[in-house]
């Protein structure tokens, strides 16, 4: 599933062929410029008011994926894959609401009263001394981003990993993540030595509810034709 | 781009051209089975511990929409749009584990022996009363999959918009949530009768860090080869 530029990659053969891969060939490197391009495709994704609150911290040095390991319970995609990139929430990202709307003005998308309106609101709804409104915020754009992110990444030929069991105390402090950024995941990035896992997944009518939540006999496809 | 089954949906004209759409064919009817296929295609998305704590309420009654409508800050999307696709995450969601991976065994992906371990430990793990560690869970994985039904439905010829701005108590109140759902977000989804409008991202390199987060100069550009 190479990119090659000159045949499409086909959606549906993404998303099928994604899985989480455990095991990364530990001599591969992937240059800095190619991760980067990943990023970018990634955060194409939509976030809400379009703050991005995304942050991305690459871990590509060995040095440092062998600091990671311990503190993500010894799991050896950690020093094996290319790279492991951390996604963050940014918990003051609404402070780059000016700087998000100005390019929007900049490139004629919005009025500079619009920009004005929008960035006030802004931050009046998102700035709180807790950040308890942002959190729940970079905690549902950070997955948006991350899946994103994944998909891009086996449509350029590479596997991944969303990694949540690690510990998160350890692992700011090791890497010294100041108390605004919320650590949302890690991803293992590289190429597979060996296939992801196949896994199930539950049966989609047990867990959809058409127009109403409380009968759940209205879940069951008998009742999913208008 | 619609899906003819007959030629590829190119991976990268999907994720290019999906945009938050606000206008739609209020005529459009999208039949429940075809609703059903993008969902059972976004969960393939991966999740904590594969737990799935994703649940969907699809409202597809024009009634209900117009219910919708104030709640929803009278965006009009919500009553044009073909569907209202409420992400919900199911904070005893752990409780599936067993059923889970009980279709892992089934299908001899895992042994009995492993699936008893992993259901032991993810109870443990989330069993809590306040259901914290739950709900920071949900709102990640809600994000993965939202992420992936958005690019399903572009792939299939339809648009969506991530809402989250909605009185969420009165949501719940209207259409009876129980506790245990969290509403993650609202998707709008139908078919265009306007294009999305443009918007624009930060400078990747403003919102990556390499190796490590203090210095802010490492971010760039310069520095971001091996």
């Amino acid at each position: 599933m190479e990119n090659t530029d000159k045949q499409p990659i086909d959606f549906f053969k993404v998303i099928h062929e994604r899985r989480s891969v455990r095991h990364y060939k530990p001599e591969w490197s992937i240059p800095r410029e190619e991760i980067r391009e990943m990023l970018v495709e990634a955060t194409s994704a939509p976030s809400s008011s379009n703050l991005q609150p995304w942050r991305f911290l690459v871990i590509d040095n060995q040095e440092l994926k062998e600091k990671l390991l311990p503190i993500a319970r010894n799991q050896k995609q950690v020093v094996e894959a290319s790279a492991i990139i951390a996604v963050l929430g940014d918990l003051e990202g609404y402070l780059k609401s000016e700087q998000i709307y100005q390019q929007s003005v900049d490139r004629g998308f919005m009025t500079e009263e619009v920009k004005q309106t929008l960035v006030n609101n802004i931050t009046k709804a998102y700035a709180s001394r807790d950040h308890e409104i942002m959190k729940r915020v970079v905690l549902v754009d950070g997955g948006l981003v991350s899946m994103q992110l994944m998909l891009v990444a086996k449509a350029k030929g590479y596997d991944t990993v969303p990694m949540g069991g690690y510990d998160e105390a350890q692992f700011k402090e090791a890497f010294e993540i100041p108390q605004r950024y919320l650590p949302i995941m890690l991803i293992a990035l590289g190429k597979a030595s060996e296939p992801g896992h196949p896994t199930t997944r539950l049966p989609v009518d047990e867990i959809t509810f058409w127009n109403q939540i409380s009968n759940r006999d209205d879940a069951s496809l008998q009742n999913a034709t208008k």
